[in-house]
């Protein structure tokens, strides 16, 4: 189950402190120029350094591709990708080794394998996202030929209690959420979330929160009726996001309190086209992409890796107290935007291939 | 894209108003004795004519078997059911040949294919979860003999602005829920939702709403790491249900302004058994269940069908006013409910096999 | 396990005598006019009693269809349907409840599933290929519209030691082979493979036989260079029919003992087009199509019914005799003419959709 | 489609000439020793350098483990690792850029993908096999623990005319055919096999052959009795084997021309165990294995490298001549062993987990 959609196949490997991590996207399409720069750019963008709060690795994600590519461009044969993982240190988590971390996956993952890496979390780390961003670039590469004019935008639009205005949404642009490090298209807000991070890493604390992803240009019919349907792969895909708890699109869980005559959208021809007067369905209707933008939104709890002594049990089952569980990052929010922009472009390139 | 599950897989088809609706379940286990009644009374759970204020079918669903069953137990062979249409006409649903009813499936499923069923919904229609309840059913007889401590519950948590208690959840029971038609277990709030759904049955309006579902005694260590965590798998089966427009799992999307420090789960010993001090994560950390009772919740919006004038346009793409679209029943969530836990059975039992 | 095809995706299901068996076709393509005459004619083909030796079952095979049809035009929804076993009489094996049948399912299903409906070989019955012509003639109907070049023809080339020359295999047509009962085109070789069933009909014996399948207007470019050749599809597809103990493609096993300068295929202009000027490779080089005919060969074994006693075990492994094990045919290979031509184009619509 | 399997998935990359060739077996046991002289071994097995007649690379294949291993125990994540191709030079290809070379896959992959890695073969060079025997090995590890009797036995049968007797083949072993460069078991039918190719290598030509496998140790039970049969899997995986032309299972092809009565395996009970008189069959009845040595034969063609001239077309479709087609070995069957032994380790491993 390391595999991640059907037509464009993204299969990925490696843990946190094991020789490298990489993937393979196979089912790409041939004849596609792959633009390195673009891709190292997307590389950097996800980067733990990115992050002015981390402390986290220094060493540039460098990815080799090894196939599928033959004088820049694509062949149709599987790419496949590494990353080394050059500034990885096992024994720093030697301390690690015997103790299950909070809220983390080591004791979920030891009683589902009766065997773990504890190295850095090993496969259930974040840093295994890495791979899904070389494979959302690529593509985003392949969707610049077959969708022109989609444009996929996600950005922070809640950290802790602080969260944009989602009447703002639809004039938020990339250039006002990529010019801070919180990833907030508001600035004023952006500013709160920032304050708040630097307060939580004196603390020695990690807050949680909400990523909006917009996408504009998608026509109408792409999505399946009953099981595959556009928002449940969407869905299944964005849940898959480390630290992960919610996902909703169009008007989400606010629908529950609606009417279905103020929930409904009216449909209307405007410029010979069909639109609707309203978008409280997220651009998505019966599973299938109705033409109007697509919104949704992914919670994301707070980093279990917190610097304050938590309550725990070692491996034999003995009550135990956990000083600090690794590197502290008070919020790996704003890093998970371009993941949840890659797996965006991943499901709608598999569902159009 | 009509199959649901990896290992245990659930084939549907089926139109509103066609010969008939059914299913194939492949995959199941051998030497199962089906329990017919149990599967009849799962049935009318789903059934419409259990809503109080449905104008709905008449029609019992009989189950037809057709395979995979030898003298009432289970050969490994695919299981296949059919249930016939029988209180059907087509001529009701003539006059919504020509038009698009807003924030249906109708429109969508046009530009997908190009031609749609307008009988009722077509495929569309929630009459096609009907083959889910009966898979789920017969999961369940299977989870019996797999897992015996297994309980899958869910109840109606939120109608319109009236909803449960999250600090009570742990406490409702099946019986208080299934005592009333909303399917609440409080039963101070399901009074309340009955008074706003007959209020809206009236108005010719519909309601959203949310489920909430428990698991408890399922066993640690279900689950993937990476592509097919557990609340992955759960959040894309949830999101497939008719309606549904978000999925949460633990604390969800509250877990977006909680800190670290208190949204970490403390694991512990008790009864010499590991626990965890609290249950923010909902059962599942990194993907794989940690033998807590797993708790997600998932919102539906108000059925789109309502008695009420809206504007929309033809399928020729002139506006036009609909008056009603079809038969109104102002709030499908309580027939949800055995959906939801349906599915639930069908992931769980598809994950351990 | 009973379902065939990535995106074209047939699930079959049903036993020799119970109720019904049938099939769900999904991913099928919209807009397709059923042709149900064709479907009828193409289940006649398969159906036992079109065979003058076979004592087989009188009843017709009715197709109902269920789903995925609206005025007779294919919607894009799954296409089910159903064949009702209507001449049945599970009391015929009932003493075949307690035996193994040599060279029969019945002792490997038992050891797979614990469990075994012994009503005419039940799940392994010759009677579950039916579906697969249903789906088959929809997949040609399909074709017509994607390939309207393509022609799938399968005949029998060998029964006994009576076999067609390879040499006259290109001239051979559709008339000459459905002409004459066992359905092989060389008139003269018809004759004798008749007088040979007849000779063995009386003996109450068995033979196996060859089908041999040419496909022409197969245009280049189809199929997978590693794991998903075109061949490797076939093979697995033929192979899946009961009986069938062998699969080559071009020269087949003949290739062992050729020389790499007699087996390769020149490529050439001819008319302007690319041709080859032999066709040993059968039409595919590297797993994908090279725009030749495409040309296979299924050995299938003699059917293990016969009517001569023989020596067996009962369930709890005492030895016994059986003298006769059900309805005897002494040639299946012609009834599976049809059933080659019906995977040939499920494979060959699967790989191009 | 470069992927193989489903529950035990073996995800493979790599041109001939590209950086590395590698693969990703997803799916396999936690806590399983890896045995990496076991793999070396089973590597230096398939090498070109390993062939007396071979002027093939002169590389060691040494595979890198990069994921899925701690301390050389498996841990339950994917198993990724990469081959690196040093010894490679497009240089030396560079002639073959604008040509199809007759029999290769050169123009079908053209017209598949529009694009082609011309350097020595590409995605379809036999040195893609490489990744398949790295697999094969860690299967083999893994079914020691969960079949310890199993073995899985291939040789050379069959070069050119020459060929061992069916009679032998359960009394041939391993150590009689590893012991000879052809690896055919008979010593006599060896040399003269290794005179024949010494003989081809003379004249620039090549030659065919085919590939015994015989496993025993099997438990009945494996295997699926309508599309996943044991044998139509294992025929997928044989013929997906490049210059694959045939597969067949017990008396194959033979069995066309038998009766049922000498076809057929009674059943009986040799010390208290079920057995068969007879193994026509090749240890599968109705796709379910019965416990009897389970036998197939793979045929091969001529490797369509030859140092012979031929007439063929450029990539502009001008009438051409081709007088070598890269490095020339006039038999690649013997190295085809390890493969197919390989690949039904891995069918076997994927059809019990």
């Amino acid at each position: 189950m390391n595999t991640f959609g059907e037509r464009l196949r993204l299969t990925t490997f490696g843990e946190s402190h094991g020789p490298a991590i990489g993937g393979v996207l196979d089912g790409y399409m041939p004849g596609i120029r792959i633009d390195y720069d673009f891709i190292a750019e997307e590389m950097r963008r996800r980067h733990p350094g990115q992050s002015i709060y981390s402390t986290g690795r220094s060493e540039e994600d460098k990815v080799e591709f090894l196939s599928g590519i033959l004088d820049g461009v694509s062949t149709g044969a599987p790419i496949a990708f590494i990353i080394r993982n050059t500034d990885c240190n096992p024994d720093d988590y030697v301390e690690l080794r015997d103790i299950f971390r909070p809220s983390h996956a080591d004791y979920a993952w030891q009683m589902r394998y009766g065997i773990r890496d504890w190295r850095g979390g090993g496969r259930s780390s974040a840093r295994v996202t890495a791979p899904i961003c070389v494979a959302g670039a690529l593509a985003r590469l392949a969707l610049e030929k077959k969708m022109p004019d989609l444009d996929i935008y996600a950005f922070t639009s809640q950290i802790g209690d602080i969260s944009t205005s989602v009447e703002d949404e639809m004039s938020f642009s990339r250039e006002d959420s990529e010019s801070n490090p919180v990833r907030c298209p508001d600035a004023e807000k952006a500013a709160g979330m920032e304050n708040l991070i630097w307060q939580l890493k004196r603390d020695g604390d990690s807050v949680g929160g909400v990523i909006t992803c917009i996408i504009q240009g998608c026509p109408a019919g792409i999505g399946n009726p009953v099981f595959g349907k556009l928002h449940s792969k969407l869905g299944a895909a964005m849940l898959g996001i480390n630290a992960a708890k919610g996902f909703e699109y169009g008007d989400g869980f606010k629908c529950a309190s609606m009417r279905g005559s103020e929930c409904n959208d009216p449909f209307a021809i405007e410029h010979g086209e069909v639109t609707t007067l309203s978008n409280h369905s997220g651009g998505i209707q019966g599973g299938i992409s109705n033409g109007q933008p697509i919104r949704f939104r992914v919670a994301f709890k707070p980093t279990p890796t917190i610097a304050i002594s938590q309550q725990t049990i070692t491996t034999d089952n003995t009550p135990a107290t956990i000083e600090a569980a690794g590197r502290h990052d008070p919020c790996v929010v704003p890093r998970a935007v371009p993941i949840v922009e890659s797996l965006t472009a991943l499901v709608l390139l598999d569902s159009i291939l």
